[in-house]
């Protein structure tokens, strides 16, 4: 991936020039050379200055930029602009700019401000688009191509004129007949028959609750909309160039169903940054990686953006202590990045996102953050054999979808405490603990290699689908269902007869009613503590009942079972267990399937995951979260210090350590 | 009641046939009859279907409908379907949607999207009762009409400008002139005088806040305007049906004046739901059904819905445990219902109320909750007799007054913590415990028959009716007042020269000043332990003090005091007492006006009620809401089990005994 | 100021005959006369009344209000009646009325429904400034005009159309180029270039943050647009009367640059009302008086408005305990007051504002409030000959400046926690704790006379204000600077190449990085406690460290320096330190710049303020905030009692004394 040819790991971030006088250009690139940057994204907020008028074009300025990266041997992975639409576009279009839901046309003067749906949006943006690729197609600076940025931060709904009479057309292709959307929608509830496609509307702030399979196709709706805008500006430039199409995602946002969206990519990218209130930050850092491998389907990913210190946008916004933004960066790669850049390469002097830390900080070299950048370019450099190697697969994925997750979130359910993705994360953490690692995949993926599959919350799931699952139970599979699962088909209709429906016979179980516990409430059970958030009435038929509820209005009734259907086992949770509990749980389901950690022993906090080369070449990573050194069995060359390791590996606290092996 | 003309409760709930295949509705039908069904109310949420464009009506499935229910038996509580206007009339009068106080214009989607005083809707309201009054008027199925549902509930109040023609002209009705306004609204405050009718608005928002009377005058018009709406569509179906005619009310909802309302109904309904977080559900349900029989004038009424489990619109609903449907049921019915009905008969598959329970589940029959229904079903049956019997008369009741509630909860006043609501529901509760039923009455109505009236925070009182109070007083009544009582007059203007204005001299005390308390603050009484909310400065003219405040800004002015009018007692009570205190205090003035509990010496939570039949029959109601059995002296026919009691009847926990004695 | 030509404190409060049949003026001139009062504030609200349709005006009940007072021998402050517009004007002009960032175009129906920058709203309030001006602006009654009322209280910002086009053209004063406006505010970022004047925009909502830089001119455009139409009306009345034209402040409202402001004004004149939750509200009054003597420059000031107890506005409205009301009006006139008035003369019966306490309560005379109110009467009036005396200057000044303010409360910055008006508060409260008095300027003001300067937060600070900082402390001064000073340019533009960029030379300490603390986090500190909400790193380059941070990412690093500069010393705090810790590092720095109390070792919460005239007569305020008598030892005649003090003054608990010495 470097310049001369040699693999590489990625190491720069979002270069912004135009911010700065062209003067410092020059000093710009000589500290990236001293540093070891690699690869700039460039030009990503640029559209105002690429095109000054509608149609007039200003490229020099770009010309210049992307020639000095390159007699300097930095790749750019090059912006096609089209993130935010200059105030002349705004003002000259304003039917363009977004509507929310209570109907507020929300203004220019911050970024992104445009309806998904524009015509005049997507001709603009294509014409920019085109314009670049046209021109910077075969620039041999570019690497690769940068749609958009972040897609949907800040307008993944719009309500507009506009955006009615798009849902209205993606409606009519999901749906042929009104018919069909009035049985869908199940509009015979509440009145609310159509009986012309005009009369439909997003879902705009009502008196009440708007029909939810309404609110559900409008989330599905929108994230295709977005789509709908990355592929016709992909299209354009892979008409002209043979780099590779990227855009930068952003973990698990809601509003894109990343699975569909990776699909149109040539690389996934990743932007990921430290949420200074998450209980765990590492753990969540490798939760967002291995939802990206997923993604990427096994295959290396890119950390497109993160944060050399403290970002700008929490409440409060942490700064990194020492050795923080390497062991991030580390371990980013050690799930499958092929590098790891930032936002941004030099901290702005003014605008909205000025406290937002960079690689040259406000205080410029004579600082230890810049002290910290020259090493981690050191350690990239020294790991640059790691390049396009792979994450060793893993024996167990985490179902997320994202169709079932909006579903699952509507308004006017059983407990505003269920959460599918608090779910997921309570299921990660208790791997993470106990150094078993997992991919993420979805209801409509391949399912074989996997030992284990876990279901949390998977509220929305079709017959179709839950005869997959059923089928990898038959062969020998293993699936832990968590309650709230299997509820509704893709209607967002109820599977009738009893819960949860679609996975009724796998699980061997049959619930009547939901007994969602109140705030501070829990159940106890007879087994595994008591559970908080969820109970629920029914009885087993056909599993084996490991808990049930020891007290209370469903007192009896099932709460973990197990069911033995084929060469398989399909577990049920019905309630959330504390973290303790849950861990012992997923321990007894991981030890009957054969799924052990990679190193056990270790203690919690250090982390450990090998990826292999095409080569046959093994490179373990050991990331010590903890704040005291740790001892590992590893025989090998250590690359980021460069000593030999034989097998007593000395991890001091916070540091990282990568082994290659055979 | 019951088709055959014997007496019965009613037992049923919304039957929505139009959400399931016609060929359920033969299963409907035979379960209903399983059951013990025989009222259902239809076509509810039907526009739509009834008339799926302007002046085409399709009744066929209506038809065979009623002709099912009514060749098994099960009459019908028949809606005029105007509660939710369909699509296609919102698309084509978009005028007739309703827009918020910040002028957002609501959109269809949900459910009661429109104006109160669109002629749009009300013109198309009235055309499809007609329709259905004439076609469906004399049918034998139909024991009464529905009209509408829940009024007001997502759109009590309408700020567009349809809406502001409308409330000028009930102003000028109001209002022979406009200086009588400008004087009625306060206007010579902040420059606001009228100079024209055409410059009145709605209190749409402002700056800051809007002329109280203006807003007090805008919960008036709001209920008036929703109720000739109600009485539009009930004077057609009276045209050509002599059925009864109701709509439901939804207990204590603040934006309906219910005393006005009740008026024009011929037979008064109820939607009661419990709430999560309701410190005592069973008190709450009883002060519910309480104030529906002072709404019927003491007359028999119906609990149009109720749930047989769970709601869906709570942030956590809780569901029923075994037993409760029942014995809520029979609250309901002890209090002077003459029947149970839910929403709704099955539960939905789709739509927001999927998570609504329902007589039968989405589980079906093989379920306890249908277990629980046969079984309500058959106790229900059992009571028959007790269909038009009345409650006996309370010698306590209540003064709940829409109109003063409105103004006392409006902005800038003393203290937010001040809540008529609140002050009524502590003093309900205080009875509760002590096992003495009370009614709910308003100011304006006839007091004898009472032996004491409560009248918490009765801030709005006309010096008509503050005479009215004081003639009950002379007559030998008792009556209690609490704080901000008779503070100003219809026109939300002060009754000058010392509070409580227009009580001052019935209670013999006058007041300068009001010290309200701070969150958490208390202020220690003479007796009585401590008040909190509010303390006053002032003096007794006439009354014995009883407690006064012990230090502090107001140390010496009075608390609580009694003062002898003619052969009658008022009491006021200047402060938020503990409930004991309150219990206690409530105990001496029931104890000095002769008032005493039905079987005194029961624990608390042992509810004990007597229906009376014209007869002469007297039912006595013992719910026992404890965890433990309890004995209660009774003799007579127990209806529930079919069992002769005999002095000690035995009440299991949570039970319910009706005894059937002379 | 009395009518009678001697020196007298002014008496009295807003007068509202309006709002009351004219029947019972009469009684209000008498009570007036009863309890001394000798100015009123009339026609505040009076427009609709004066002007009661376009260009018709009706003056004959403002001309007998006048009359009666003159010759009552009571004085006016004669209101323009600009402050709020009548309906008909709203109705007539409907685009005068503001609109909200969201879009909301406010309804009239409360107050000051007008947009700062409506041509018609200027165009109406001129006329009848005129018409008022020219029929009084020599009427013997008018003692001063009272310009508009609590300008920007609800319309200070103002997103609609016409005011977009005022925001341009105050922008085209401001930066001469367009290229020159794309540079102050940063447009390269987030592709905001701006290519023509008609694109710029009120920072209305948009995606995410709005431009920063656009909104700190935002809020000085609105400031300034709002002192244009005050500056407007005051040239009519200068053009018509020689009498002095006011407006009343709201102590630190943060909306209006009122040291721009304050050199518009004649006098300066206050509102004040103590806030419920505030921790000291003694302390919280004293500081909005210094401001207000720091904006009068020294010279005697107004209280225009203040409670005799209550207000209407806060959750919960705690009355004034006895003798609170005088003790709040004195410290109000030792700190600078010529006199104490009221909002409102007499309790309104109806509107908005019934609930706020008055000179005449609603209870009318026999009360305990009229009572009061004559005792202030007769204090007021023997401490006559105080007007005109002047505060002794003090020798400690914080500094206040709202652009600063303005700018580091935007959005998207390192940490919520900082407040500039916590810290200017913090550092207050320890002057107070310690009885060091100190005034409030502004980094443009001219600091000779002053030994200590401090500054909170003083985050916008260009180059030329940070060498007169450096000059102040060369030449003698000492300065205490607190973190996040100095930081951005008058553009928000950062000062590059280390924190605190402007103050980086002068304080010799250099920060690189800003390391904002967790809710409830703390940092332990060598010295001095630990520190909340902010740490950094950096190191000291020339200062002396006298406490570190003591562990964690910055340990090492400083965080209370000094620095010795010229003749001068300029201290470092770069955390918020408790009350405590901070009470001794002002005494240190106090110490050292030899500033002590007026009168050491008196009990906290015992003040003491001394005003001077210019005979030479000193007055000293002696306000004993306790529950506990105090002994203070002065010699002179003590004023409010009339007794002779010698040596040994008692000041019973909650009482003042005022001591003429020489």
């Amino acid at each position: 991936m470097s310049a001369d040819g040699r693999p590489a790991l990625a190491f720069g971030g979002d270069y912004n020039p135009e911010q700065w006088p062209e003067a410092m250009w020059a000093e710009d690139v000589a500290l990236m050379r001293e540093a070891g940057v690699n690869l700039v994204s460039v030009a990503i907020f640029s559209w105002a200055l690429l095109e000054p008028a509608e149609g007039r074009y200003e490229f020099g300025w770009l010309d210049r930029v992307l020639e000095l990266l390159h007699s300097n041997g930095i790749r750019v992975d090059l912006a096609n602009a089209s993130a935010s639409p200059p105030p002349w576009f705004s003002h000259r279009y304003p039917q363009s700019l977004p509507v929310t839901a209570e109907g507020v046309r929300l203004s220019y003067g911050s970024r992104q401000a445009f309806c998904p749906s524009s015509p005049d949006y997507r001709r603009a943006a294509g014409a920019l688009t085109r314009a670049l690729a046209e021109r910077y197609g075969q620039h041999p600076a570019v690497l690769m191509w940068h749609v958009h940025n972040e897609y949907g931060c800040h307008n993944a709904h719009c309500y507009c004129d506009v955006s009615a009479v798009a849902f209205r057309d993606w409606l009519r292709q999901r749906y042929s007949t009104l018919d069909e959307l009035n049985d869908a929608w199940g509009t015979a509830f509440w009145s609310q028959r159509y009986s012309d496609w005009n009369q439909i509307l997003p879902p705009r702030r009502s008196g009440t609750w708007v029909n939810p399979t309404q609110q559900l196709d409008f989330w599905r709706f929108s994230s295709d909309e977005l789509l709908e805008c990355f592929k016709a500006e992909a299209a354009i430039l892979r008409a002209h160039s043979d780099r590779p199409v990227t855009t930068n995602f952003m973990s698990f946002f809601k509003p894109l169903d990343y699975f569909q969206w990776a699909r149109e990519l040539d690389l996934v990218s990743n932007d990921h940054y430290l949420i200074v209130d998450d209980p765990d930050p590492a753990e969540e850092l490798s939760m967002a990686a291995d939802l990206m491998r997923g993604l990427a389907g096994g295959s290396p990913w890119l950390l497109m953006e993160h944060s050399t210190s403290a970002v700008n946008w929490q409440p409060r916004n942490r700064a990194k202590a020492p050795g923080e933004m390497t062991r991030n960066s580390l371990q980013h790669i050690a799930r499958g990045s092929d590098g790891a850049l930032f936002f941004q390469w030099r901290a702005s002097a003014a605008g909205a996102e000025k406290y937002h830390s960079a690689l040259v900080p406000h205080a410029g070299r004579d600082s230890r953050r810049w002290a910290e950048v020259l090493e981690l370019g050191g350690v990239l450099a020294r790991l640059g054999e790691l390049a396009g190697s792979v994450v060793e697969p893993a024996e167990v994925a985490i179902l997320h979808d994202w169709q079932s997750r909006w579903a699952a979130e509507l308004d006017s359910h059983p407990s505003v405490d269920l959460s599918p993705m608090a779910g997921a994360r309570q299921l990660y953490s208790a791997l993470w603990r106990s150094g078993v690692r997992c991919d993420f995949t979805h209801p409509r993926a391949d399912f074989s290699g996997y030992r284990v599959l876990l279901a949390p919350h998977l509220y929305l799931l079709s017959a179709e689908h839950a005869r997959a699952l059923t089928a990898f139970v038959e062969a020998g599979g293993t699936v832990l269902v968590t309650y709230f699962s299997g509820i509704v088909d893709e209607r967002d209709h109820l599977h009738l007869g009893g819960y949860p429906g679609a996975l009724r016979e796998l699980l061997g179980i049959r619930m009547e009613e939901f007994y969602p516990l109140l705030a501070g409430e829990s159940a106890p059970l007879t087994e595994y503590g008591s559970g908080a958030i969820w109970s629920e009435l029914g009885r087993t038929e056909g599993a084996e009942q490991l808990a049930g509820y020891a007290e209370g209005p469903v007192a009896g009734s099932p709460a973990i079972t197990r069911h033995s259907v084929g060469a398989g086992q399909a577990w049920y949770l019905g309630t959330t267990l504390s973290d303790d509990h849950l861990g012992d749980l997923l321990s007894e389901i991981l030890a009957q399937a054969g799924v052990r950690a990679l190193l056990p022993g270790l203690p919690p906090g250090v982390e450990v995951v090998v990826r292999r080369a095409a080569t046959g070449a093994r490179f373990t990573f050991v990331l010590n979260h903890t704040g005291e050194p740790v001892s590992v069995e590893l025989d090998g060359t250590e690359l980021v210090t460069g000593e030999e390791a034989s097998r007593a590996l000395l991890v001091p606290a916070g540091a990282v350590r990568v082994v290659r092996g055979g």
